[in-house]
């Protein structure tokens, strides 16, 4: 097996929105496809994936250093010698080859696709969903049926009202999800903790209501949010602040007492080895959200589990962002917590697939093999045309 | 004043030559202008920069994402109210509008140029060195007329010997440069420490030798070397291990009893809190190496200096990485410890131009507006190029 071609598209971002700190209206995401040589039904087997949701298309890093660089190699060098088959990790060594230590950012997305296409590609090879692939090569028992979700939302909207966001959260009970997540940090402190209080109205209970303030908060907001939220039970207080600030991050973990959930913007190993030594993450209780497609890919990602547990943080406590179909896959395949879901926005990479079903508050996989990208409406016609300019 | 174009090349690096990690051979920069629509002498004024060395051009970023940000926004809104010129800061913020917290890598070189672009402007606009326009802005006393500076090399060359890298060292001793840096990690540990203490010979005493091992040694090798090094005396001992590796820094400085360099690897602000808080930095002895033009410009740097100030580590620690022009004028700007120079290699980027003069062990920037990039060989080439394709 060997990689004949590597290719990227810059796909924008559908229904789009802002968040306390981001507007999306100009995001673009990654689509990347890896072609082998090896052939099935008279095409060649190629593989699919993206950079996640939110930190940009990467197609410089991808065209000016990793694509090159993958397609100078000896493609003996890629393969996994026990297999015959491509390794993503070798595949991550070399799009890596070159790169100065630190500096986890926007490459970590660019190298997280092409490595996570590598695991779509050898799941098709396999004739398999990526979860039993994933499964199998982490010695992991064959993935249960269905992986926990719950729904994030509660964005602002212009003119909003209560009302809105009951109705809105209401409409994702009614669809089957027990659990939700809204956005905190966009209105005043009373203004915000009425959305919550009406959120966990609509919900019953606070254990089903997560809050996000997508590290917007300084030190003084972040502790009183903290004081103002620590009686309603919630679910997890996610990102009060700089994702980086682990000082910061320990003072508000003695200070809450209920979950805190963080890491999405953590993209290596060593940010989140620095998490767990430095930012006082309680084993018992918080919750960690990395995401493989913007750190280099489920080879990097398998490695901050490890750490993870070797932390007593157990794998259940896994909740990746991005609220997509590759998670979704690594989730069931790695025995995580659960997966979030984006419901409406974040087109065509948000979300899951038709043949993905909910039910029982779990999302279960299609039988599709690999990710199985390609049955996500909007998502298929932009890899159909993808993989099209690659024929040319 | 208002920004009219904004325009990148990558240009590749000459000279190139491999350290312990990685080889640079593939390497390129960002040469970045920033063209306003103030004219000088029948010409558009134009500030130029580039984002120092070794982490690689960042044209996808600057042309997706910064560009566009700059040129669509109200030019107002880039003004610093108190000159009506252009603010390096504001111009910094809105290239940066609608980027996640965290991820501090690749995207921080790309606004650094673009910032530094904006200094260069501005020293232009007041025909003057930017050490000078520097110094104004941040409170600073005129500059000094000269900032220390040693020459960097001692690099792995194929059939090596200790004579060639006594000559090469010699070399630098008979062109003024009254301290050296060479690489360590190359080669096992007893023939680094001959190398090492080939050096102390020529140099006569440890206090003018760093060694530079560039993130390679794990904790085990990273201890032997500071074991074997602990005796010499030496400058400091740079980069043992991974650079956001805190917990080790901190053992390092544990057992370690001379000065440690670190932070070139470190593109923001909270990342250096964070090598602060947790890395063991010693105020008393400690060097800190972050570069302005890999980290979101000046104005963030200057806000690094002020947590190693806030820590009680003196500016005169602060010795940027780089060995370049843009950093020579911070240096002599800001009032920091000194400069690096990587004679003959880096070209046309590295080094320092021909009207900079170096005697008594102090580089001394030339007079030149600005940086001074233009009065550079090879490097003023380019930008004319790049000017030109402007103008078409």
């Amino acid at each position: 097996m060997r990689i004949i071609d590597v290719r990227e598209v810059a796909v924008p971002l559908h229904g789009a929105i802002a968040n306390s700190v981001v507007n999306f209206a100009e995001h673009t995401v990654s689509l990347v496809a890896v072609r082998s040589d090896v052939r099935r039904n008279g095409r060649p087997l190629t593989g699919v994936a993206f950079n996640s949701i939110g930190r940009h298309a990467q197609g410089g890093i991808l065209r000016d250093r990793m694509i090159p660089r993958l397609l100078a190699a000896d493609p003996e060098s890629l393969l996994d010698p026990s297999t015959g088959l491509l390794s993503p990790a070798r595949v991550l060594d070399r799009a890596m080859r070159d790169e100065k230590p630190g500096g986890h950012g926007d490459r970590a997305a660019a190298a997280g696709a092409v490595e996570l296409a590598v695991w779509d590609l050898l799941a098709k090879h396999h004739d398999e969903p990526a979860h039993a692939t994933i499964a199998r090569a982490f010695g992991r028992r064959p993935a249960p049926t269905g992986v926990p979700v719950y729904a994030a939302g509660g964005y602002y909207h212009p003119g909003d009202s209560l009302d809105r966001l009951r109705d809105e959260l209401a409409g994702y009970v009614d669809q089957g999800y027990p659990a939700v997540k809204i956005k905190i940090g966009g209105l005043p402190l009373p203004g915000d903790l009425a959305r919550v209080e009406a959120a966990v109205e609509v919900i019953g209970d606070g254990s089903g209501v997560a809050v996000d303030a997508n590290a917007r908060f300084d030190r003084d907001q972040a502790m009183a949010y903290a004081t103002a939220l620590a009686g309603l039970g919630l679910r997890w207080y996610e990102e009060a602040t700089d994702p980086l600030d682990y000082a910061l991050h320990r003072e508000l973990a003695e200070a809450y007492p209920g979950a805190l959930a963080t890491g999405e913007n953590l993209f290596s190993l060593q940010d989140v080895r620095n998490l767990l030594a430095f930012g006082g993450v309680r084993p018992d209780r918080d919750v960690l959200q990395m995401d493989a497609a913007l750190s280099y890919g489920l080879t990097e990602y398998a490695r901050m589990i490890e750490a993870m547990e070797a932390h007593g943080v157990s794998r259940s406590q896994a909740f990746p962002h991005g609220g997509h179909l590759i998670n979704l896959h690594i989730v069931a395949g790695l025995g995580l917590g659960g997966c979030e879901s984006y419901p409406g926005v974040f087109e065509p990479f948000g979300g899951y697939s038709p043949d993905c079903r909910l039910s029982g508050g779990l999302i279960h996989p299609g039988q599709a093999p690999g990710f199985g990208l390609e049955a996500k409406p909007g998502l298929g016609d932009e890899i159909t045309a993808l993989l099209k300019e690659m024929a040319s």
